[in-house]
Order: structure tokens, then C-alpha cells, then sequence
């Protein structure tokens, strides 16, 4: 990246962006995951251009092969011609590497592709995390005009289900062994899957982890129209992955269909808008619990001449 | 309870339970928990008027005896001469029984005696949480006059050892057996403690447990002036009660003679001002994202006229 791309202002790197220039669209990233103004006014240029990008989920716990399976995936969709963005979300990790995937290196058989974006998302001073940053990151690739967004997240903790929850379709890996498809409900990913993969399934137990999937599947069988289709891949042979594509395209077209994509859209938005409002307003709260006029109302609280309600009223009310 | 006294206005039940009403206490405090303008006026009268009760919280696990031990110090409170409020406080339970404690039948025998008013808490409506309402509910008794309240919580999670750990001394109760104490020092417990009481001492194990207790503390040393002493009772028969009453005198000298109890007590309101702040934001934070303008925002961000950032700017910053 030059000196001279880092001073360009947003609406010039959006430009760029939009030209292929995949120095400036990193550096939009970038610029998103660092919040403040600039970030903002990445928000406002991108927004409007956004809502063509399709997004896939990837999750699932560590050591069930989503990296070879988001490798195999971009594979298909580079065959068909189409540009894809990569998103490597690790919530876990303070700082995930920046632009570079680090020891990703299976990814790099892409790397000279330019028609394959890859970067893993950090937190440089967002104030919402990962959990915000990443769909303002996907708003991005969307407005550079890539049509297919992947965002493989690290590990199964909430705010990881969340982040690969709000694609369209999210996909759950679940490796095969006794308790893994148990442990993947406990975990929050049944609820979050529109479809399920066993991998490294020419290993012991992954009949069985599917007969598991399924019985937990019937267990929580609601009036929903579409259940979570079971797919079984070997990413690292590229088994099932034509039928995993299929399956991601028929769940897309049952969406598409039923008006449900432009619904769960629109309620992922409605939920966004509210956990923005909600990281403000934290922050308002560590800004009004600083300095001066805090230590003054404090000053009168501890001397017993405003109880501790009236001064934060006084605080927060202004 | 009369219909009259529910319509009386805070100051005339505050006037009241000055006097020794305890059904003006009882409503006092009944406001408090529900919270809102009322809990404010309550708030305004008693705080300027608290500072001079001593609290003692006592927490540790279920089956731990701490109901025993509780009615135990009452009964040594009140051979001294002197009134005493005891708040049963369990978070866990949504509706803990309103003024009656339910099934502490034991207490019980101290329920006709006018200088003891026992009470359960239940948060009705504050918005905060027993985690707020209790240090209310302390002010309401310590501007009554009664110089001693017991705090005692149910159960060892998170919010029931803040509540236990804000008293002026932290009584943790810890049942003899193997694990016991290693379970004490996970549930956050170790630091939580002013003074461990080994209770049920006559039952096997107990001494096992002292040990494991010292170990850890001796662990976990630091260059406190205090280390927590380990007192062994058996609430039951009253064995060890005076030797834990004197420990408990012990640790208000030592806290009064080196400033620490007022120090300790401004770190409180310091902490608690915080969290009625961090309260109040949230609670703004979940009216903003009601309401028409709300609708209004949100209809314009899923029209893409306006991104979820700038929408949130203008409801929060109106």
C-alpha cells in the first residue's frame, strides 16, 4: 500500500474500489475497523451502493476444516467466473493479522487470483467490536460491486455465531465424533444454521454425527419451511462440495422466492440500527463518568448532599 | 398493612418508621424496590440521613447453614441492646416472597420481636436490579435508625457477591467437604472476603476445608494489611458465634482505626454512581429504540437513505 493510497480520501479509495483497485478497498477495511469519523464517512458512501453482495456464514468449532472448505467454495466461485470477497472473523484474537491471513497459507493458492479478495477483520478502535465492524466491512465489498461475500469465523462463542449468523446463509461445519453434533447445540449453532456440513465425513463417526444432527433437528422442529439440509464433504478431497454449493444456492432461491431475503434483511438492519444505538449510548455513559463534572457530582455524593440517582440524572440529563 | 399507610408520602412514612413504625418501614422499603419517582423521593429523604449503620453481608453456597449463622447474630445483636435489619436478598428468584422470608421459618422466632425487622427483596420494578435496590433498602434502614444490617444472599453468582461484597464486612460461609473451598475461590469468593466462617464444623472434613482455605489465601497473598481470618462454627449448636461476632468487631476496628471505612465506603458510592449512570444510558438506550422516531429512522436506513451510524446519531444525540 503507498503513502499516496493511505491520504486518499474515502470517496477516492471507493472510487478505486470500485475500478478493482484491491489496495483501496483494503484500506476502506481498514478504515472501518478503526471506527471514528473516517469510518463514518465510509458508512455513508457505502450504504446506499449496498444490498447486491449475496453473504455465506461460515462457522463451527476449531479443527473442523472451514478454512479448506472456504477454500474449496471460493474454487467453485471463481469457475463460474464471479468475484468473491473473503471475510476471516476471530472475535477471540485482539488483533487477527490486518490485511494477511497469517498461517492460512492453504488460502494462498488464491492469493495471486485478483478476482479473490482475503482479509481477516480486526478491531483497531471500533467501539462495537467485530460484532459491528463485520457487516460494515461486508457493506464495503458489497459497494466495490462483488457480488458473493464469505465470512468464515474462528471458534463458537456467541459473539462468533452472531457475526456468521447475520449472512444470508450460514453455513455450520460440524466435525464427525461422538458429541460434537451435542456440542454444537449447546454451543447456539442449531438455531443459527440454514445448513449443516459434516466434514472430513470419510472419517469414523460421521454417520453417526448426522443421525445426532438429524434426531436434534426433529427434537427442534418448529413450523419453519425450510430445515437445515445436512451435507456431507471431505473438503480436503473436494467430496460434496458441488452438493454443498447446490444446497447453498436452493436455500438462496427458496429465500429469494418467499420474499424471506429482503425480510431478514430488513430485521438484521432493524437489529444493527439498535445495537449502534446501544454501543452509543455506552459510550455515552464512560464519557459521562469522566472527568470534572463527574468528580464534583461524586464530590457532592460522598458529602451527602446529592444522592447518587439525582447525580446521575444530573449527569446523564445534562 | 392499612390502606392509609399505603397513600402516606415517603417523608411522613420516613417520620414514621423514625419513630419505630415498622409497617412505614416495610412500605419504604416495598417503594424502593418498585423503583421509579417514588424510589427517587425515598432516595432524596434517606441518603443525606444514612452513614451510621454498620453492615455485615454474609454469602456463600446453598446448604452452606448461613440462615443458622444469620439468626445466630441477630440473636447476639439484640443481647446487646441493639435493633438490627436483616435483608434476604436472592437475584436468582424474580419474586423472593415480597415481606415474609417464605420458608426461613427459623428466623421466625425473632418475628415478634419489634427490634428486628427481617425482610426479603425483590425488585418489583427498579430497573437496576436487586444489585441497586439492596444499597436503597440498606439507606431506608440505616436512616430508621437501626444501627445493624445483615445482608445475606442466596447462592454465589455474580450479582449475589457484589451484593454480599458491598457491606462494610463480608462474612463468606463455606460448608465442610472436600472442593468446597476450591469451589468458594472459582466463584470469586476468596476475594469477595473479609472473614470466612468454616461452618458445620463438627461434621467430617471441616478441618480439611481450614486447611484448603489457608492454602489458598496464602496463595493468593498479597500486601493487605488484613488477611482474612477463618473462623469454624457450628451455627446449629452457637459454637464459634461469639468468636465470630468478636472477628467481625475485630475487622470494624481495624477498618475505622486506619480510615479504611470511610475510604471503603466512598469507593462504593463511587461504583454505585457508575452503574445508576451505566443504568440510566441503557434504559435511554432502550426507550430511543422505541416510538415513531424510531420507525421513522429505520424505515430511512432500510430505504438506504440513511446509514444505521447516522440514525443513530440523531436518536441518540436527538
Amino acid at each position: 500500500m503507498s503513502r499516496r493510497t493511505r491520504e486518499r480520501d474515502p470517496a477516492d479509495l471507493l472510487d478505486a474500489a470500485r475500478q478493482g483497485d484491491r489496495g483501496s478497498l483494503a484500506r476502506l477495511i481498514t478504515l472501518v475497523e478503526e471506527g471514528g469519523e473516517r469510518a463514518r464517512a465510509v458508512g455513508r458512501l457505502t450504504f446506499p451502493l449496498a444490498g447486491n453482495a449475496y453473504t455465506a456464514g461460515i462457522t463451527g468449532p476449531t479443527g473442523s476444516g472451514k478454512s479448506t472448505l472456504t477454500e474449496r467454495l471460493i474454487s467453485i466461485i471463481r469457475g463460474a467466473g464471479d468475484e468473491v470477497g473473503v471475510l476471516a472473523v476471530d472475535p477471540s484474537s485482539p488483533f487477527s493479522g490486518g490485511a494477511f491471513l497469517g498461517d492460512r497459507v492453504r488460502m494462498q493458492q488464491h492469493a495471486t487470483d485478483e478476482g479473490v479478495f482475503i482479509r481477516s477483520m480486526a478491531t483497531r478502535g471500533h467501539l462495537g467490536g467485530l460484532a459491528l465492524a463485520t457487516p460494515e466491512a461486508i457493506r464495503v465489498l458489497d459497494a466495490a460491486g462483488i457480488p458473493w461475500v464469505l465470512v468464515e469465523t474462528v471458534g463458537v462463542g456467541q459473539v462468533e455465531i452472531e457475526i456468521a449468523g447475520s449472512a444470508d446463509t450460514t453455513v455450520v461445519v460440524v466435525p464427525p465424533g461422538s458429541g460434537d453434533a451435542m456440542q454444537a447445540s449447546k454451543a447456539g449453532l442449531l438455531e443459527a444454521a440454514d445448513i449443516f456440513v459434516v466434514n472430513k465425513a470419510d472419517r469414523p463417526g460421521a454417520a453417526e454425527t448426522r443421525r445426532d444432527l438429524e434426531f436434534m433437528l426433529h427434537l427442534s422442529a418448529s413450523d419453519l419451511e425450510w430445515t437445515p439440509p445436512i451435507v456431507m464433504t471431505v473438503a480436503s478431497t473436494g467430496d460434496g462440495i458441488d452438493d454443498l454449493w447446490k444446497t447453498i444456492a436452493d436455500h438462496r432461491a427458496f429465500l429469494a422466492e418467499r420474499g424471506l431475503l429482503e425480510k431478514r434483511r430488513a430485521q438484521r438492519l432493524a437489529e444493527e440500527l439498535r445495537h449502534v444505538v446501544s454501543q452509543r449510548v455506552e459510550h455515552l455513559a464512560y464519557e459521562r463518568c469522566q472527568g470534572p463534572d463527574f468528580d464534583r457530582l461524586l464530590n457532592d455524593v460522598l458529602e451527602r448532599r446529592l444522592d447518587p440517582y439525582a447525580a446521575a440524572a444530573r449527569l446523564v440529563d445534562g
